[in-house]
């Protein structure tokens, strides 16, 4: 083995950046653009320049650590994730990958590596989930994919999104001149937690990431007839809830049949008028989402959940309607990426083929170049929430694998 | 035929009352203990009076007009129902009770004829749902039903319950001593709107009531868990929203089988946490209500629900816990009593017999008398709302109907 990765000193650094939150929720949360967001910003920008990177913050206000390679005519290879977290989060999500790439500098200097490729350690700016209705802001500044609008948005506390990005370095108005193009990164790798139960009920070390889900969300309106739940007969009735649970009950149906990729489908959102304990329930809105890095498997999908649709319809004599709410193109991790990255996984640990459920800043960088993920094992499957946890051999397993895939990539691309 | 009931006479009553109402909400609301209610009732009082009544006021604030018959040993027949409505109700609910009372008694007036029994003709106070958290409150306080703690519960305007009812002419303190024992009254007949859609479908002009329904509320929560909706592969679920539409299917399917009599199950709320769109369903709270004339059929119905509530919790391996609400008797009309109230029926129009699904001052009085109820159809079955509505023939066709019972059961009781 080349690398010999230091648990200690990633169990140190995850500590450190967990002292640096919002006390004023519980669990570990620090948003960006808080004072919690500027202070771990400050520790990783010298934590970078100790290690020797330059140092520099992108139009989208990431943070970026640039280690020279030896050969100038390769695109760089890229590295990171995000530090900030969900409000009530955990002490993992995003903050192992940005580490990881701390620790994989040190590594390198350390054992006197010179890559071929210069090395970009990265922490993206605002991952989560936010106020400003859009997640992966900083990946998405860094491939030119913020627009005016959604920059002159505002959070609850009446912040610009332009704003936040400036007071943290930013420099929003040069997001669309500075946004890397295709050609610009040979590769970029982020090693994550899985979010999901998979590897730790099955006792896998290590995740190789096969892509990245699309979504697919959708709208059911399902109008029935809000009559007296007493005087009306079982046969002259219209009931939305009824009709809604058949809708659920096909949904859950046809996400648990078997496609060439695996696929999930939740309805998460109910909503019943008038909700009244002796009124027949009138109008249910059903909020679901499919996910699978197919296309193919989630027009499929829809398909079937549509013929259940109308053949519910037609039995209840029932005004349904589905309309799509969103929609985002799953990631597929190219051939060659995924096996390479599975390799270096093999070496270090139990290792599985799975897809991320979950986006991540890799579906921005996917627009741009290739992208391969790692993961590792949530305990019990939960995040973002006080109780993420994944060991800390673990997580330095997931570093380690991805160190080798650094080392593999670099004399392969 | 007897009788000649004045159908324009009836209208113009109806109409009278129908602007007696409270213009802030639509349609036509008269609450109790409004000037709108007191204004409705000083009508009826002076109504009374006309046609030489002695009108009185009981200790729950019922407005009464009493028309003294032959044979003073015989306790007397109480006809009756309400005028108060509910936020945004109709003209016809509970109104066209109390103006058949006074049709009828200007009938035996014009005709000239003398009763065995002494005749009441009562407009029951409250009757509605009200905000003291309880309905019927004028018949519950004639049989000695209100307790202490429901008449000092407050209204959203702090009026208390027994301030309302002495505001109207009551005596809340003697509710007890005054009130109606067993013996007290030979019958007491309703004349009612449906309320459900029963008549107006199979094209019949009147109902002859079988009984009221018992209700029996039930609060079902199930508990899944609430994980991630993209990373949780479909076999590692527990997802309460599906496990809660097998529970609804099957209350539905339950109330659906034949029993000995007719029988209705309504799930009429659901509350989803945490409700997200990316998040499964962690916990599902139903609330449900059977009915039925019979406490036979809703002993099966709920063992029924139990059984398949079980098999759920089994093949989906989630909690699932059942809890009683609330819980009324039925009301069985008397064999005797529907029976005269049917042929007294069938010579005025098409009749069939059929259950009350909702409740009335019957519900009540039947602790202390026998009860008999009339309906006729309401438009579509709608109720409660400002598009309800009966035909003025068919409300004179229940008067006439009504007017015969009377006098079939002056001669019979």
């Amino acid at each position: 083995m080349l690398f010999n990765i230091n648990e200690e000193r990633l169990k140190d650094d995850i500590a450190t950046l967990s002292k640096m939150i919002d006390k004023s929720y519980p669990g570990y949360t620090r948003r960006p653009f808080t004072k919690y967001y500027k202070e771990s910003r400050g520790w990783l920008y010298r934590e970078m320049e100790t290690l020797g990177l330059e140092v520099y913050i992108d139009a989208a206000s990431n943070l970026i650590g640039k280690r020279t390679g030896k050969v100038p005519s390769l695109a760089p290879i890229m590295i990171g994730s995000h530090t900030d977290s969900v409000i009530g989060g955990g002490r993992f999500d995003g903050i192992i990958g940005v580490l990881a790439g701390i620790e994989i500098v040190r590594q390198l200097n350390e054992l006197d590596i010179e890559l071929n490729h210069t090395l970009l350690i990265v922490d993206f700016t605002a991952e989560e989930a936010s106020e400003f209705g859009i997640s992966t802001i900083g990946s998405r500044g860094m491939v030119g994919m913020l627009t005016e609008e959604q920059l002159s948005r505002d959070n609850l506390e009446g912040l610009k999104l332009e704003k936040g990005i400036s007071m943290i370095g930013g420099r929003p108005e040069n997001i669309q001149n500075e946004a890397l193009q295709k050609g610009d990164l040979s590769l970029y790798m982020e090693l994550h937690i899985e979010q999901g139960p998979v590897l730790d009920k099955t006792e896998n070390d290590i995740g190789a990431v096969t892509g990245i889900v699309g979504i697919r969300r959708y709208k059911v309106v399902i109008k029935g007839q809000p009559n007296h739940a007493g005087t009306t007969p079982m046969n002259m009735r219209y009931d939305a809830l009824s009709a809604a649970s058949e809708v659920i009950l096909s949904i859950e149906k046809v996400a648990n049949q078997n496609y060439e990729e695996p696929a999930v489908g939740t309805v998460g959102r109910i909503f019943s008028k008038p909700n009244g304990s002796n009124i027949i329930p009138g109008e249910i809105i059903l909020e679901f989402e499919l996910r699978s890095i197919s296309d193919d498997v989630l027009d499929q999908m829809v398909q079937f959940i549509k013929e259940h649709i109308q053949s519910i319809k037609n039995k209840r004599d029932i005004h349904i309607e589905i309309q799509e709410l969103s929609y985002s193109d799953p990631v597929k991790i190219n051939f060659n990426i995924l096996h390479g990255i599975r390799e270096s996984c093999k070496v270090i640990g139990k290792t599985i083929d799975l897809p991320s459920g979950a986006g991540h800043d890799a579906n921005q960088i996917a627009k741009i170049a290739p992208v391969g993920m790692i993961f590792v094992p949530s305990k019990n499957g939960k995040s973002h929430c006080p109780e993420e946890w994944t060991e800390y051999r673990q997580v330095a397993k997931g570093v380690h694998a991805l160190a080798n895939a650094l080392i593999y990539f670099d004399t392969n691309l």
